[in-house]
């Protein structure tokens, strides 16, 4: 059932490809003269593992078998497809597939990661030109979907759509470049973008720190959800496309724009976009940006010291303390734009995180080898609310005893309780992950906070099971 | 305490930069001859009061109070911060300056939001050219960061840094570009990617569509999270930039590189990103990644197809329903590689969601105004699992009884028990919001896996509440 690629050349995109093919379920067989291929590709190998079966909400099918080759005729034998990621040298390219083709089988698909090169330039002096094509990859290749093909007129008819048919079978998208553009379609526009930037830090305008930060805090975000023409749809508003393409052109070199190339660009002259477009973009930009601020990463990073600039809720211990206010953020709602049901526990969790912070489990201790665990939580969900509607969240210590800690969160929008969590943390060793007492200061501040909520009334709903009487 | 920003010209841009103050606090005053001006205003709020404030973890400031203004000389009077707007005409913009001067404070920032014009183009004609500088916000204005921002020798020292102040309290990023370069840094960057994409769908090479694609199914997403330099940093691997950008010049246009440029370019010549790098490049991709699938947006809308293409777990009901089966992504992880507590109840509410669809409570279902909600759970954590590991959750029905389903979830990681998730949830009307029956299939499909799981052994866990004795 496993299906064989062989990779010639394991560079940093051939490495990416094999280790996409491996986790689809293939085997691969690598031929490549570095002595160090094989540690080069498994650290990407492991990079790959840890991040692509988790894009997928499906089981992935088991991995397939990785083999090094020392010869190139021994790795392309029995193969179904054959990648060659060597470097951008044309001779070098069109020697290694007159080799392929003496030992590989006819029906193989060979696919070049090239970006340099046209099909008809790699297919030159080759034996069989039609059973080699282009299919340029974007590193990561184990995390972009992105693989742009291209063939000439030798490649026969069909061929393509066995190889898009591969490719999806990766989890790919691969884009039929018509005709024999150079540099496909992505790489032109990379190229271009490139040139650009190194004209700007020639000049002196900008260093290539303030262009990297001036795309991912702006244009590079709405390119990332939607490209270049929606964005401009988008944003073009009622004004229209057309007047938002003179605007552009305005100032720069003005592309030649006829009638023709207008019509296909815009659309339909004015068509507004429309509330629900805008909308979606924005559903877009903020799915991106909040966990841009979990990775602290490009525009979240900017976000996360926005944040920290701004002040958090006081502390009182002699009532329940407020550990938790912020407004809804739109991903954490449904179709409906109601909050969603494991949010609720994400609040409540930020909520514990907030409280360990000010009982002293903050960074230092926890560097230290110290942090409670959540071992048990019971949730009722009372109320519904919106995307940005107010929320928070007010924490009351029920106890803490040797490594315990219990804990009951009340979610607030203004005046309305939409929900309690009753969590029961214990302190570990990180290093151990095991129960531990925590440190002598985090548990005076512990008592102290748990002595003062203990004059306090005990909430509706402490000790619930779930489906209990009412 | 509030500060007062005046808004001349409220379009696209003009109105994003009114959300931004207002819900960072500001009083804004508009100006617009456009009879529809406080429709569209309204229109751009709606959308940031949706969007911009869940972007924070902190609470945001009471709202500022909008007015909109018959005269440019009211719109302006008192005001702290004047944001021009209007179309790119300079005439235009250079009459507006002299009479915005003539009412305005002397203190007030006066700054142009054009993409088009250089400071001192600005200022020309001003009657105190030291007040006008170039503060120039990207679409949607409420929701990018960033601001670029330019001045020309007639502003005085310490003007920059006080706009930056302003901007930075409304959360944006303000980047301070240097000389006056026509466009700034992003707009330049724009332009060139605009100039090329217009030229492949004139040399009929790509449609707008394909651009699209190619963009946002691949460089596109680094360029959001690292811009291009960071981009090819880490791509270059150990082979290192100098070689990567002499590549990557072969097949367009190659760039003029001296060796000075290409030590700002590169840094020290052929030093490896390393592995920490490229992780932090795959967790900041998988983490745009996994949410714009959410969004069903770009990517994400792709890798929603690919998983809709693949098989998913069984239904057997006559034993637990495997209603949740792939690998743990990477966003679900802290910065130790372990499930956040969160994504456990993620996991077990997408398990919900497939125990619903199979007793028919699908997309058609909802739509015809029926759901089950959630309305108290019960989490035991019992292990860790890290990113990449296989996920895999059974469920058991404990009841079904009129508009009452009880639910118990079992978390594996191949034979390892996790977590167990206890749920009640409630049929109910998605147009009351209350408690209805439900639809006779759905009792009917409901009461068969209740009766098959009633034979069922009722495993550990369930029916505890927290800290209840073990």
């Amino acid at each position: 059932m496993a299906r064989t690629a062989a990779l010639i050349g394991a560079g940093v995109i051939g490495a990416g490809w094999a280790a996409r093919f491996l986790l689809s379920g293939w085997d691969v067989r690598v031929f490549d003269i570095d002595p160090g291929v094989e540690g080069r590709l498994g650290a990407v190998l492991e990079n790959a593992r840890r991040a692509l079966p988790g894009l997928s909400d499906r089981p992935m099918p088991p991995e397939g078998a990785l083999s090094f080759h020392a010869t190139l005729s021994d790795a392309v034998a029995g193969a179904d497809w054959i990648q060659e990621s060597l470097p951008e040298r044309l001779a070098l390219k069109r020697k290694t597939y007159q080799k392929i083709q003496a030992h590989c089988r006819e029906g193989a698909v060979i696919a070049s990661s090239s970006a340099a090169f046209t099909p008809s330039a790699l297919q030159g002096c080759a034996t069989r030109s039609g059973q080699i094509l282009l299919a340029r990859p974007f590193d990561p290749v184990y995390l972009l979907p992105l693989v742009e093909l291209a063939a000439s007129p030798a490649n026969p008819p069909g061929l393509v759509a066995r190889a898009q048919g591969v490719l999806q079978g990766l989890g790919m998208f691969p884009l039929h470049v018509r005709g024999e553009s150079g540099g496909g379609i992505a790489g032109r526009l990379q190229q271009a973008l490139w040139r650009e930037a190194l004209g700007l830090v020639r000049e002196g305008i900008a260093t290539p720190e303030q262009i990297d930060e001036a795309i991912r805090m702006g244009p590079g975000l709405c390119w990332a959800e939607m490209g270049p023409f929606e964005t401009c749809r988008i944003a073009a508003g009622a004004a229209g496309m057309r007047d938002f393409i003179s605007q552009i052109g305005g100032s720069g070199e003005a592309p030649e724009l006829t009638d023709e190339v207008l019509e296909t660009l815009a659309g339909p002259p004015d068509a507004p976009p429309g509330r629900a477009l805008e909308q979606a973009r924005d559903t877009g930009l903020v799915a991106m940006l909040r966990p841009l601020k979990w990775a602290d990463r490009g525009a979240g990073a900017h976000l996360n010291r926005v944040d920290a600039a701004r002040p958090g809720p006081e502390i009182d211990i002699t009532r329940p303390i407020v550990t938790s206010e912020h407004a809804v953020p739109l991903d954490w709602t449904d179709y409906n734009g109601h909050m969603t049901e494991s949010r609720y526990l994400q609040a409540f969790a930020d909520a514990t995180d907030r409280f360990m912070e000010i009982i002293g489990v903050d960074a230092a201790y926890l560097a230290s080898g110290g942090s409670f665990f959540t071992v048990e939580t019971h949730i009722r969900h009372l109320m519904e609310v919106h995307a940005g509607a107010a929320l928070r969240v007010e924490t009351l210590c029920l106890g803490a005893e040797g490594k315990t800690m219990h804990l009951f969160h009340r979610m607030y929008s203004g005046g309305t309780l939409l929900a309690t969590g009753e969590h029961m943390l214990l302190h570990v060793s990180l290093k151990t992950r095991r129960a531990a007492p925590p440190a002598p200061h985090v548990a005076e501040n512990l008592a102290a906070i748990a002595a003062a909520h203990a004059a306090l009334p005990r909430p509706r709903g402490v000790g619930r099971a779930v489906g209990q009487g009412r």
